[in-house]
This record gives structure tokens, sequence and C-alpha cells, in this order.
């Protein structure tokens, strides 16, 4: 495997920090650049992260303490998409093989909260991705965009199989391949789809090369690197950042109720930390060719959101916390009971392969969780949802 | 007919001022707004309105006193869409039935420019129409949105005949209706794209309900109300904002060879200002049901951009001007020659007949255009492309 010089776009992030460290550890150079918009909009919601993280010097200090027998390297400046001449500036010096687009605003509810948290939210992914998009065909065209964005642009109302990103279909007679249709179900969903839909206009005209992943919902705590406290990720359990698991997880060290949305059917597909840095690493290292839009489905396994709560509920049982669960009015627009099938097979064909189970995930996560439980307790009023998709207005939730 | 309170967003256009005129003759309340980027940005790739257009003021005046014995009125307010609490209190206090949403950064070549004009482009019409959407759900919620969209946006590689909107497709066994896909060719139209995703989203998750009209491109300087200069619409020529048919009759009125881009085998559909406004006025009065996303394919008949040269070249000789036919090399990124069909039935349905033929159209566009020839003659550089697709870098045009 070569070295790659990777450029990650939003570093700071909970899977920036987790993938910067697990390519440098696999030798690649790595830049990062984040704005610190993640810690921001976690704190203007009034939350934190469970884990407490480092801020980014001593994170690679100790990082570079830890793994100073490995090839690798992490660098980082701060710095912000929606500013051209800083990323053309910086994409030109540093001269990366691949840039791994993880810089955007990444929260469903916090896009739905009222006008301006949508407006942000579309600028912000919109307007980032295409300056970013401008700054690759002037300065790097040759380099590979992997951008992040979600299983959510097709959204869940849809009967077929999903395909990863284009099918073929048949239409009065004639046969085409065309790009699966988008159904996104909130504004930060559709910011995505007009990101993968610039992304693949990009290609078609200038010849850029990109991986646009079409992720599942991530959970866990820990990946290979997370060898220490210092070098934790972050962890988010708000109504807003955090997700469904990690959500979960967060409320049994508490002893709070598990909350499913609604009748608990909707079924979305998962995968673990380490295994979207598994995932995303693979896609690094196996780069598409030139003028190629390739789309991946990135996810291990479906899951419905009861079957979440009761495996949290089981595993937390095991190590002697007891929790109840209790569905609440759900504050989203979406279907609540339906069928769900997905093509993942791209990146299993480049050899992913799962390294742990859901139960073993949530045990690990139960266990480091539980040492941050005062952190949790002291900011648990952000976990119940108060944004209410129909209205978008903000509300307090009742029981179901 | 019921008289309706009508809000045109982009008043000041080549088609919001045809379509204000048009509906307070018969009998509408008509508020119009634009923040005239129109002719601004005109003015910015140095070129002005072959027709020589009052200012708004001046517009309304005239229109009282000729059209004094209808019942419908036309009243006008500087202001932005970007400016959200404009936008917002405006429609608070006018609470229309109807908006016509016009307002958009409407040339392709333009947005193509650099990465100025792409981000100008996407940033003023997907976040213009974003507020809009909210100003309507907050103030509104049961008032029409019909929004100008483009037939670019299903672009022109399809081998399918485009439908209106959504298609029924069969996959893998089963059988679903779906949008059609969407293959825009510049970041213009993309933006159009966005704009169509996000309006289908809100109808879905407010209740709003929605007229998308794709429309082919207009051709013409008049419609029934122009009966004096003094209500002429403006009429762009330049490489930015002239259309195809428009810019030849430009071209020929002045003694310039007609230059079709590249192959000329381009096929697109079109129709006469006059009938974009007759279609436009049948939506209003038309409108869809609470929460229904209806689109609709606006155009009369296809041509290929060899035949609208060769129509123009025929219709001038016989108006005693000689021109000849050029192609140059194409600026665009687009296929040459390529099947294209269409659906456009649900206007005809509602009861759209074209009104008059292209023949008759360039003809009184040419015996118009003649008259302001001195108008054209004293801007004719800014017809010939400059902007290059491939590179969205400006360049001077070679012969094909």
């Amino acid at each position: 495997m070569q070295s790659q010089r990777v450029l990650i776009v939003g570093m700071d992030g909970y899977i920036g920090w987790s993938l910067a460290m697990n390519l440098a550890a696999r030798g690649h150079k790595v830049a990062g650049i984040d704005n610190f918009s993640r810690r921001k909009n976690v704190a203007k919601v009034g939350s934190d992260s469970a884990t407490p993280i480092c801020g980014m010097e001593d994170r690679i200090r100790i990082f570079d303490l830890v793994f100073r027998n490995f090839k690798g390297s992490i660098s980082f400046k701060e710095g912000d998409l929606l500013n051209y001449s800083f990323i053309k500036d910086y994409i030109k010096s540093f001269k990366p093989d691949t840039i791994v687009h993880l810089g955007e605003q990444p929260s469903a509810p916090f896009s739905m909260i009222d006008r301006e948290h949508a407006v942000y939210t579309q600028y912000n992914n919109v307007i980032g991705n295409l300056n970013l998009l401008y700054a690759i065909k002037e300065n790097d065209p040759n380099c590979h965009l992997l951008k992040l964005g979600t299983m959510g642009e097709y959204g869940y109302d849809t009967e077929f199989e999903i395909p990863e990103g284009f099918f073929e279909i048949e239409y009065k007679g004639k046969k085409a391949t065309v790009p699966f249709p988008r159904m996104a179900g909130s504004w930060y969903h559709w910011s995505k789809v007009h990101d993968s839909n610039n992304i693949m206009f990009a290609c078609k005209l200038w010849g850029l090369r990109s991986t646009d992943v079409m992720q599942g919902i991530v959970y866990g705590t820990r990946t290979g690197q997370t060898v220490c406290d210092e070098l934790l990720t972050r962890f988010d359990f708000d109504e807003s950042f955090g997700t469904a698991i990690n959500r979960f997880c967060a409320q049994a060290v508490i002893g709070h109720k598990l909350t499913p949305y609604g009748k608990g059917g909707q079924t979305r597909g998962y995968l673990a930390l380490t295994d979207s840095i598994q995932c995303l690493t693979i896609a690094t290292e196996n780069p598409p060719e030139k003028g190629e839009y390739r789309v991946f489905n990135q996810l291990d396994k479906l899951y419905k959101i009861n079957e979440l709560a009761s495996t949290v509920q089981k595993v937390a049982a095991k190590h002697g916390i007891s929790v109840e669960i209790e569905a609440v009015e759900n504050p989203r627009v979406e279907k609540e009971i339906h069928e769900y099938k997905v093509i993942a097979e791209k990146l299993r064909n480049l050899g992913f392969k799962e390294t742990r189970t859901l139960e073993e995930e949530v045990e690990i996560m139960l266990l480091d969780l539980t040492r941050f439980k005062k952190r949790i307790l002291a900011r648990k009023e952000v976990i119940m949802p108060k944004t209410y998709w129909k209205s978008s207005t903000v509300q307090v939730a009742r029981n179901h």
C-alpha cells in the first residue's frame, strides 16, 4: 500500500479525528482542517461531548508521543470551507492525493429547528462543498474527493431495494442506468442530495474523481487508536447531534428510560465507528478512476429502532443496569413501520468486513460511558426531543 | 374566474413584467417585488436590454393610464428574497393567493463564468427559495407557490421520453411512481433542481401547494399588453442572458452571422413569450390542491438549433435582410446531436393553446428589433460566447 497525502476536512469531528488517527497509523501523511463548528453548535444546543475531548494541539501531541514509531503524521490548521482563498491555498500547498470531506453540518434535527438553522445548514454544506469542488479543479484536479453523504439521501419511503447510487430501469421500451431517486426527509438530508448532484456534475464537467459515501448511522466510542482517554473522539447524546444507539447508551448509564420515537419500526442501516473508519480507509486506499463518480452504500446491518432499544436494555442488564423502554411521540415526519432493503456490496468487494457485533460494541460503549456518567447527568435535559419536524418549532415532548 | 391577489417575485424581468400586465388586465390584483439584479447583472456582462425599458414607477403609471378600465392593478416594492424579514412581512401584509416565483439568477452561462458566479447563483437561488418557503409556511400556508423551473433540470442526455416530473417504473418486480431523474448541465440548472427538491419536501412536510414549471426556452418581444413602447418588457441578446432564438434575431437585424454552437443538433422545447404568459396565467387560475406538488412541462414545440437558425434566416430574407449561418465552437459541455422526447399535456388539458407559429413570432421580433438596431449594434461584442463550460474560464471564441 502506497502512503498518501490525505486532507481531512472536518478533522475535529466524531469521524474526522478517528479517521485521522487510523490513516496516520497506517503510514499516511494526514493534514486536517476544521472550523470547530461542531463544538460550537453542540454548545449552542446546551450540550457537550460525553467524552472529555482534548483540543487539537494536545490530541496531535499525544498521538505523536504514543504512535512515534509509525511513519504517518497528523497536522492541523483551523479554517473554513466558506473561506475560498483559505481552502484553495491550503490545497495548493499540501497537494493531497485524497480529500476526505466530513466538514458539514451533520444533524437533521438541528436543520429543522427553524428557518435560520435550515438556511445555515444548506448554505454551509452546499456552498462549502461547491468551494471545495472549485479548489480541487483549480489546484489539484487529479485528487480523489471522498465525500460523506448519508443513506438518508435515498429516504425511507421507497419500496425498491436501494442500489449503490444508480440503477438500470426500463421505461416505455428503453433501458438506461440512472440515479436512484433521492427522497430525503430533512433540510440537512436534502443538503447532502444537493451536494451529491453538484459532485456528480463536477466529475462529468471537469473529469474530477469522487466517491460519494451513503453512510448508515454510526455508533460506538472507540477505534483501534483509542489507547488512552486523551485520544478519545467526541461522543454526542443530545437530540440533535446524538444518534439512536449512542443516545440509548447514554440514557442507560444515567438510568433514563430508553425513548424510541413513535412505533419504533423505523429501519435504518448501522455500522460501528471503527467499521466506518475501516470503510473510509478502504475507499481512500482504492481511489476511483479519473472522471469517475462512484457511490458506496456504507453500512453493516439493518435494525429497527425497537431492536436497538431492546439490545441496549439487554446488554445493560448484564452489567447490572436496569432500564425501561418507553416510546415517545415522534417529532419527525417519517414512516414508523416500513420495508427497507439495501444493497451494500462495493465496500465488501474491496475487503470490508465488520469487526464486531452490535452487542459487543454496545458493551464497550456502556463501559466507556459509565466512566463519564457525571458529564451526561449534568446535561441530561438535552436528550429528549424538542424539535418537531412538522411545525419546525420547538415544543416539549409528550409521552406516546 | 375569481380575481386573485398575486405576488410576482422578480416582476422586473422578461417574464415578470409581461405576466404582471397580463394578470392585471385579467382583473387580478398584482403586487411585485424585485431586487433589480437582472438589470445589474446584464450591465456587469457589458450589455443592456435591446428594448429601451422604463423604470418600474413609469411602467406602472403608464399601464394604469392605458388600462384604466380594467379592474386589476399592479403595485411594486424593491426588495430581496435573501432579506427574510422583508419577504415575510410583505407576504403577511399582502396575503397573496398565488406567489409566482421568477426571482432567480436565470442564466446558465453566467453561472459558469467562474467560482464566484457559480456560488452566487446557487446561493441566491437556493437560499432565496428556501426563505420564500418558510415565509409562506409561517404567514400564508394556503397560498399557491408557482415556481419557475426549467426543462434543463431533466437534462438532454436521457433517451427516455420525459414525463411531467414523475414516472411509474418497475424494478426487481416492484412498481412505484418516482421523480424522473434530473441530470442538469450547469450550476444554474442544478440550482433549479435543488429548488425543486426543496419545494417537493416543503409540500410533503408542511402541506404547502406548489406548481413547479419545467419551462422550455422563451422567445419573442411582445404580449397582448405591449400596446406602446413604454410598456415593452426587456429583451436580452448577450451570450449569458440572451437565449437562442432571441440572440439569432438580434444578430440578423445588425447583419451579424447567425452562430449556432457546434453541430447544431441540440434539441430543446420552445414557446413564445405570450404563450409562456398564457401558461403561467392558466397555472395561477387553476391552483393545485393543498399539499400537492405538481410539475408542468411548459413548452409549445421542439426544435433543433440549426432549424431555428434557418427559420430566422428565411424570415429575415423575406424582409430583405440577408444573413449567413456559421457554426462556432460549442462553449458548453452537451450532446450536439441527440434524441429528445417530451410529454407536455397538463397545461393543454387546462386549456393552453399556442397563439402563433415560430415564423410569425420571428417576424414580429425582427420588426421590433429593427427599430432598436442601434442599441444592439452599440453592444454587439457581447453576443459571441466567451464563457467555456469545461474550463469555466473566459476564452475567445473560435470559428468551428
